[in-house]
């Protein structure tokens, strides 16, 4: 469990005292407030805030002076409309702020999403706590043979065990050594700016992270998807539940146009129609190479 | 007056029910929500949503699990230290989302600061109205004789009425033939994507526009500056009113750094110590050239 | 025609004489650089510098210590790859930069497109030239009767001569009277940059624009497409051209995968699934709306 | 030595062949070309393509149709008038493109800047080299007494050997066991991207990293600066070098204005103001905390 007592206490204190406000509520958002939804074996997602809901992307598409609402049916129609024209700004109306505890490895791929404001934990500043990654033996998988940046099978067996007992033992002896270089007792100390590189990227760090509703959208698609690492895809996935409490209407577009969605070339267009008169479409005479109409046989499976 | 009654009621409906949060919140921005403060002779600027509040920036800063805030001292220290080193990822923490109606030509100089959000009305879609900023008789200038992109002194007499006759003239007509061209009586009517090219740059639009407070106060430093055009400074000024309002610590760090601060080159640092030295500094053994100089005494005398 | 002799001259003289360099080199945008492209009435493209090549742009996917590509073959699938992919980084890679001189209409959907670099012509400081945009008589379209922001058929007759007549009476006597404002004979003459507020948005104005090929491309998706305003399409369009000489690798990519490619969103591909199993689907059966549906169908015909 | 004699040779190889260009060119960039400058103990630097110069920047900020410069006297003027008065968008037209190989925890802080464009070699795709970063004695120091997030006096004998150690014995182990398990003799091989997560973050890795020149300008106002980690500091300071040799009169003016200036608070100035009238002004009665004070009596002091 990520959390201590003391952050438990907090984070109820936050929660006990609703306050007034003439701003967009979100009732489901509401409920997930400062909660700590546990990610991997160390991680989570808190929602620290938010800006906005569904009905706040149709105010801003139709920049009116009131609620800008209609009818719920009116609006959802309206955020299809909008996510299938790709008309980004007014998602980018709504906004999030999460708390996220996150091993370091994961960290370096979520940075690279730009568009998004970021506070971490500072290594330089403070001391980092004795808390690494480990995968669970399900998510402990030999390199593809067939990706060369994914996973293949599940590791079985003595060498599953020596992976997790080498991870741990590294991790634990890095940590140990850390805390021995920065300890000012009987020696100087090393400066904790130096001493953390010594630490692995298995190790937890935490940051607030804030970003608006199209670039997380974007992040999802990328993230939640099965391209993508797992141990990051579980973040993705955590997040996504949250977002289709806080806007209903925009995480269906989302889930109908974007995620569940598939994005065809003209190429593969061109076959669909072929294939759609009845023609018998082959790799060898649909312009595709080997790996695309691999590609584009999935996709027609689904 | 900007608002019609209706659009009033709409206002007034909004501020009707507060509803219960969890979220931060921040009073003095509470009074603000959806009110319009004129700007300008058509203009406003309204407060549709915000997200944190001072506190938020300090939690933010301490990547905390709780409220992240001490005392409301110890915070604004923290407060001003991060703006003192340019620490700007706490300040982009906070959001606030405005509807703002503005001349075009206004809008063209606003729209620069790019990073932010926008949903603009459309022109394509809807008809605009006859509204065109018209300067009051005290903010008609000459062009500037020592600066070039600037105004020099307000216009009399004669030339003042001249030119205050032809702006309302020539929108007028402008406008009564948008309208002879957009209208499907008796004809098929121009396409309004077209015949908005008519209207001359003076005419009033409107946008959600929603920033950062990191970004808000850059482009606050900017455009609140005297060197900034009057027609847009009064815009920032206003804004500046709602911020100091909405994150009073953060506001006050940055009129002391920022907006009532001076970026001083090494030169004009090297020649600060000559002079607090004694020494006797004049533009020829300074290092700066006449315009620096220049700058650089009125620095001085404040 | 746009320029003028003395600017035709000043281009050929910096086509005049090439020097050395070292950089990725791209002949077919050598053979580009600082001509004009002609737009509209006034208007033009111009490349002024480019960084990068195809080959650069696996070189960066690589990260390789020297050239990076292999065979042509080779470097084409990489790209191909990566645009299927969504990889974005690579193709920031590349950079270009253009002179464009387009109405300012025009100019206010340009810059909406927020990730890249803009100098734009100042007319709080210089002059404006006497140059507006009138459509040529088979670009003057009535309002589109099924889409409300969108052109329908060309104006005919009467309707057509009037329209064309208004927006040059109106532009020019708007420009005599900018003229006459800031005219210094015998009255201290108005500041410009309040002048310039008669003048109407069909107005050419100029600017330097700097963009990866990334954002370009998403900037060619959107504004290429037949959804987009004709007079910023053009433009688009002579970009198209120009990049297709510059990265023809990464230009036949893009065609495939997103010009002319299709979004479909996971409906759609269920829809399609079903039909090539012999299904007949319908619109009451597919459960997408009647807009969706009609969308559709356009897709499948191709 | 970071270099195997193969990228030497392919380094060699791009430097062998100019080829004519019509773009700006800056001869002090040429001569930087591919050339990797060391920094740290396995990382450097190197130029690999840039887009612009001084000219370009006045070229820009003149909105011309030719060259743009006038007199080289006359640019560095006016791009010093545009340093100075914050215009950013002339910077902007200059871009560069970097090969950078840095540790872990160095890219951790660097990628915090995120208007820059970033293709980083892939961990879960490739596998790392046994390259670790180990500071030299002299750079090897204790936690500061005074700074919380700085270092203080060098560490010596005993401790600092045993922290060398440490840190390399540590670093080995983890390369060791990185290697063993991701060795497909004899056992399946673990997956690249989880075997990486046991790697310390005083590994290297490296980019390929492109930015304008106004955000490179930032980043290395606030990472050649004495507050920033020392071994960010010195990828900084190589950069420098590099800029200042593409564009002297940009990088000129950064040098007076940004790296050698100083931001002075509104009550900061007020002090110098009443110091220069010969007022007696001590921190009792400036207006300043004791930690804004001290600052402010170093600048003094400069």
């Amino acid at each position: 469990m990520p959390l201590t007592p003391d952050q438990i206490a907090e984070i109820e204190d936050q929660r006990a005292t609703p306050q007034p406000t003439l701003r967009a509520v979100s009732e489901g958002m509401e409920a997930h407030l400062y909660k700590a939804h546990e990610v991997l074996d160390h991680g989570f997602v808190r929602v620290i805030d938010y800006m906005g809901n569904d009905a706040a992307i149709c105010q801003a598409a139709r920049v009116s002076y009131g609620k800008g609402t209609k009818s719920v049916q009116n609006d959802a129609g309206l955020i299809r409309y909008l996510m299938r024209h790709w008309h980004s700004t007014p998602f980018e109306m709504c906004e999030i702020k999460l708390h996220v505890k996150l091993p370091v490895f994961v960290a370096r791929q979520w940075i690279r999403h730009r568009t998004a404001n970021v506070n971490e934990y500072s290594a330089r500043y403070s001391i980092l706590d004795r808390e690494f990654y480990t995968p669970a033996p399900e998510h402990v998988n030999a390199q593809s043979v067939v990706n060369n940046q994914g996973r293949g099978a599940v590791l079985e067996g003595e060498e599953a065990a020596r992976v997790l007992e080498t991870l741990k033992g590294d991790a634990n002896r890095a940590y140990d050594n850390y805390e021995a270089m920065i300890s000012d007792e009987g020696q100087a100390g090393l400066a904790r700016e130096l001493a953390r590189m010594n630490l692995p990227t298995s190790i937890y760090t935490q940051w607030y992270w804030k970003v608006d509703l199209h670039n997380l959208f974007h992040f999802l698609r990328l993230r939640a998807d099965h391209h993508a690492q797992y141990e990051i895809r579980v973040y993705a996935d955590a997040i996504c539940k949250v977002v289709a409490d806080w806007v209903p209407a925009a995480y269906g577009a989302f889930e109908d146009y974007r995620m569940g969605g598939e994005n065809m070339s003209a190429t593969a267009m061109e076959c669909v129609r072929r294939m759609l008169k009845g023609e018998d479409v082959t790799q060898e005479n649909s312009g595709m190479s080997a790996g695309e109409w691999r590609e584009f046989e999935g996709v027609l499976k689904g």
